[in-house]
């Protein structure tokens, strides 16, 4: 392919859940198709997508097809295995690359990388067995948090260490998994940077955001958030260190902890983020079609908001409340046609434009 | 059906245009799902479409299908068969409903209900023959133009009348079709109101945007538009007494030609209109969305805009100019999936957003 594609091409997308959704509603705008490659029956991303391949990713033969039927690859998460993507890259172009997602899927790599960048980071150690664990938490100490190296997100795969006593239950959470002991960060409050970088290097940020976490879940998301004018500076720069070091194209996601000695990187997501969602009532260009134009080739929207937006999630049972958030003035429901609303289940989100910006 | 839908349920849209299109996605916004009834192949809407019948509406297999599939059906184009609107009706609800069709299809209709809403239109008169055209332009004069009284969109249809000597062209050109004498009205400019009603009866308004064509076509609408606050005000109550009259249910354009003696009536499209394409830059709730919530039966939007916006309409080779608008900031691109780039085909839009609101 050449680096830039004209509308009618095809994007391919990697899971059919909420983000490939919004991914694939924000590619119509462009003029493209997106044709969705996901292992679970119905997909919420199929109800707006050109295609869907039903196939799990150790299917070689239907990996290949979908490869065949695309111009470029994306994907919503960041745990696709190495052999389907070795097999997708031989025959079209993954963005963002192979890089980001190398360092992203591990938990160690990944901090290991943000160091070698000069950034903060909590303290953290490689966790092997209990003798690794005892070594750690003499030296990080308690409280402190045991994590799975990889394949965990909103809180699974996690083991809250509150004194050295609970080493040995939570070793055994991890069950038997590579895993990284992160030490307590003394943060205020969390926030996260959305940046996009295209094709040919240039980078673009959202103003970042401020993130109240419930239950492990991201709750709601508040723009702008609160940081001053030097801390802004130092988040949208650090975004721009990392998308810069992966030669990263695409939409990129940041938590950040605000502390007193600066602001410290919890985690990257290589893929647009849920702490990004407030920028479809917030931005002209919101953060699906940022991903969606640089994977495209075409040029950035500036992330210039026109509007404060309190972004709050709809988890489960939340989604209950829709009669009624549908009669509030300003408020923008955003449903993700799943059909049932289990427990901690992300089910929609809203977007509450607070003010519009003269 | 219940008066109001959960997110889960279909909508059946008949058309699969760029209006059924973005419908779709306003639709999967609130957590629907759509199935797109098109007689052509590769509908645009069906890049985004849940599903898509592709059959003709004189085939009732097909329709009974569609319609047993769906919970509630709407349209994107008011020239649909009374046979189909029959067989569909007897299944499901249709909304907006069937007066509202009746109506709108056919201009002298559509000029008499108008003028017994108390509503001023163009002079107009019925045409069969050529004494009839003769006495009419006796008594309306030229120049004037000749319509076709069914089936004209985007200047199709239509023939001006010039001088009388002009008539017997004109009439050739209807060749044979029931027509519509209308006077020509003095106007300083075109105003569009994109109304909207729910099943209880409530009513909300965008604001007036003022419309500018080109060689027929919609090229340019801009909010706010020209209009004193009492004409505003005018545009918004004659817009309520037409959705009242019709009981209607959807979002409903009108045109208004804007004269020293007030507002005059052009036409009304009983669906969501082009001139009505702003509102997806410049309010919360779009007027794709505010048709959905209606159709339904969800509470409306309040229309407030939360910027000014200027939309220009894409047609044909416009689309070209992707490459270059695509760079501009706070200009928001949509595009209709169209394969070929035809003369006078519209490829797509584009809102600029031009002022936020404080």
């Amino acid at each position: 392919m050449t680096d830039v594609l004209a509308p009618g091409s095809t994007i391919g997308i990697l899971g059919g859940g909420q983000l490939g959704r919004m991914l694939s509603v924000a590619a119509s705008r462009l003029g493209f198709k997106t044709h969705i490659f996901e292992p679970s029956a119905t997909p919420p991303a199929g109800h707006v997508a050109d295609r869907v391949t039903t196939a799990g990713y150790e299917d070689a033969e239907a990996l290949a097809a979908f490869a065949a039927s695309v111009d470029v690859i994306t994907y919503e998460f960041e745990n696709i295995p190495t052999s389907a993507l070795d097999l997708l890259e031989s025959q079209k172009p993954i963005r963002p690359g192979r890089e980001a997602l190398r360092i992203s899927q591990d938990r160690l790599t990944e901090k290991n990388f943000l160091q070698d960048l000069g950034l903060q980071t909590a303290p953290f150690a490689d966790i092997t067995d209990q003798a690794s664990l005892d070594t750690a938490l003499a030296e990080i100490g308690a409280p402190s948090i045991l994590k799975t190296r990889r394949f965990g997100y909103d809180g699974k795969g996690q083991a809250r260490i509150k004194t050295p006593e609970d080493a040995g239950e939570a070793l055994a959470a991890m069950a038997g998994a590579p895993s990284i002991l992160e030490g307590f960060v003394n943060f205020s409050h969390e926030v996260s940077v959305i940046a996009a970088r295209g094709v040919s290097g240039e980078i673009a940020c959202f103003d970042p955001g401020e993130n109240v976490h419930r239950d492990g879940i991201l709750h709601t998301t508040t723009v702008p958030a609160r940081l001053s004018t030097g801390q802004r500076m130092d988040a949208v720069l650090m975004a721009g260190k990392i998308l810069n070091a992966l030669e990263y194209v695409g939409v990129l996601g940041v938590e950040l902890f605000v502390t007193p000695q600066g602001l410290i990187v919890n985690e990257i997501a290589p893929r647009v983020h849920n702490s990004g969602h407030w920028t479809q009532n917030g931005c002209t260009v919101d953060q699906f079609e940022q991903h969606i134009r640089a994977v495209v080739g075409w040029p950035l929207g500036d992330g210039q908001r026109h509007s404060d937006v309190v972004m709050e999630n709809l988890i489960g049972d939340d989604v209950d409340r829709i009669p009624e958030l549908a009669k509030e003035a300003d408020c923008a429901i955003h449903l993700y046609g799943k059909a049932e609303a289990k427990a901690g289940r992300k089910m929609g989100h809203v977007n509450r434009v607070v003010k519009a910006q003269a």
